[in-house]
């Protein structure tokens, strides 16, 4: 059998910041080629290698190359059958267990659409999954699918919607030793960081799955010089919201949360950066519903958007399922065990042997 | 006699943002020179020309040709006689003034140092005023000074110390669908900015002038990437002190200020990023006595800081005198008058004759 954590540690060595992902999409060409059971087509740096055998069903496992800035531990580190480094949870352990399974499994039980995309920890509009299905819907095509985003090996449901949205707030440029004559426009974020930080978390339970939303600031600038009232600043904030919501609404919700922060009449502004819609449970599907089975495990909610919610907008319901905490994902400590993997690998063998 | 409007409107069209002075000083430098009562000297971008006339006094008058950056307001603008532009009022009035009494005056009561340097605006470590008291003190030397800064044309004793501080606060990196498991370092800006904000002006009078502190933030920074809790964020501050403070006291109280929001032992930092000390009114000086006589008029605190302190600093006293309202500095309606101007000049030519 593979060692799943020497695997997972090659993919960690391979730096795939978003936008970056050549060289890791350049290995899994090379991998899954040269294997007959595998139509593999490259889009950018999208793979994605296709069974077409005929079955009656089609299932898709899909995984991003990119991972998000790293944080000190660009390098992969073992100890014992840990292993730690960026993008060891989120995900190129999934992403290992997915490799090793696609060329591993000449003959599976549905039709397998194995999808190795670039470009998900950035904004939407450079998803490669997009690319995709703009391009070439019909590599994507399947009765459901499987992202293997970091779910500590159980089946996480749906995803919550997301959204990030720039506050822009204006004042007036003055000298700062007469600051009266201005005003400070660093200083009005005051109220309005309180009021990102004093929101408090709603939660919704679809299909026996807790969903809870979140509201971080996730950037803020300003300033002119260093002896001039700044009469701009700006703070954007990302919101997870739940799947009862779609997007319009969840915008408009946030707008009345914070309306009190800011005005547009004074000439603040409200721009909405980047939103991708939220997904129901799809645990109906036989698929979803066998994935779970084959964890023996109660499934969760996915509280952090993925392509689920892709998939859902192309009417393929999807759940998420891979190894690694997700409670790690983005952390400084990020890492997966040897353990999760095999689990991983062993749950998706028995779903599509 | 020469149109002062149309003079500082010449200066005001020569862009002179910090550390880009060259084409200002080259004009200034050449105005100056072939006048058989003035030696030119020029080092860097600082032009000085002096009178040696055996006069048993010497005055310094002194300027900075820089400005800060411009907000929409780099072309000058007639509107009968008042001149809007970037610099109008500081100090590119009291530079066309100088320059024009400068040439005009071959025979004062008293030596004269014309001074004209480069990067007051910026940081003290980049000060043309500085760069000279290194290399050529002599050419600063005098028994008093007048610096021009815009003050309505009337003495503006003294100057309030100036401090600029950076404070960065550290959080722990998360995925935003799971903040719980990090700390949002932009969310803790918050008290930090309000306390800032809420901070009450202390007013002090010495010798009649009445100095107002102020503290306003000029700087925040802060993000990783739009779906990371962010794990840094900074804030800098300039606190305008009175000179009844020293640099070193001013620090340590605005650090009591704001202690209650950051923690060195949680790893924030406070860094001193640039700060230069007050000075106090010297209006018993005889040469500034006779300056405060010749406006007619009571004097007032600088609540700016201005290179006055750098001139006490080696021993000089010194005043601030210069057209332009202080209230407009850095502003974008800064303006100035031909009245103002012309006030200047008359009062200046008064003391000088």
């Amino acid at each position: 059998m593979t060692d799943l954590l020497a695997a997972t540690a090659e993919l960690v060595g391979i730096p795939s910041l978003s936008h970056g992902e050549g060289a890791l999409a350049d290995l899994v060409e090379e991998r899954l080629r040269d294997h007959d059971w595998l139509e593999v087509t490259r889009l950018g740096d999208n793979v994605v290698a296709r069974t077409s055998l005929g079955r009656p069903q089609r299932l898709v496992l899909a995984g991003h190359l990119d991972t998000v800035p790293p944080n000190h531990n660009e390098e992969p580190k073992f100890e014992g059958d840990t292993l730690w480094g960026i993008g060891a949870a989120d995900m190129k352990g999934g992403l290992a267990v997915m490799l090793d399974l696609a060329v591993a499994t000449p003959s599976p039980s549905v039709d397998l659409t194995w999808c190795f995309y670039a470009c998900e920890e950035v904004g939407r509009a450079d998803s490669g999954l997009l690319e995709l299905w703009r391009a070439r819907p019909d590599l994507l095509a399947g009765d459901a699918a499987i992202l293997g985003e970091p779910t500590g090996a159980l089946v996480e449901a749906g995803c919550q919607g997301t959204l990030k949205v720039k506050i822009s707030l204006r004042g007036v440029r003055a000298h700062t030793a007469r600051p009266f004559t201005g005003r400070n426009a660093i200083h009005r974020l005051g109220p309005l960081l309180d009021a990102v930080a004093a929101w408090e978390s709603r939660t919704v339970v679809l299909d026996g799955c807790t969903y809870a939303e979140q509201l971080q600031a996730v950037a803020v600038e300003g300033g002119v010089a260093g002896n001039v009232v700044p009469d701009a600043a700006s703070v954007s904030v990302n919101f997870r919201y739940a799947p009862d919501r779609a997007l319009a609404d969840a915008e408009e919700y946030l707008r009345q949360v914070l309306r009190g922060s800011f005005c547009e009449d004074e000439g603040d502004a409200w721009l909405l950066i980047d939103g991708a819609d939220s997904a129901p449970p799809s645990l109906g599907h036989p698929l979803l519903a066998a994935l779970v089975d084959a964890t023996g495990a109660a499934p969760r909610a996915k509280v952090g958007w993925t392509d689920v919610a892709s998939f859902w907008e192309h009417g393929v319901p999807a759940a998420n399922f891979g190894p690694g905490d997700p409670l790690l994902a983005h952390h400084p400590d990020e890492r997966v065990t040897r353990a999760q993997l095999e689990r991983a690998r062993t749950v998706l063998a028995a779903l599509i042997a």
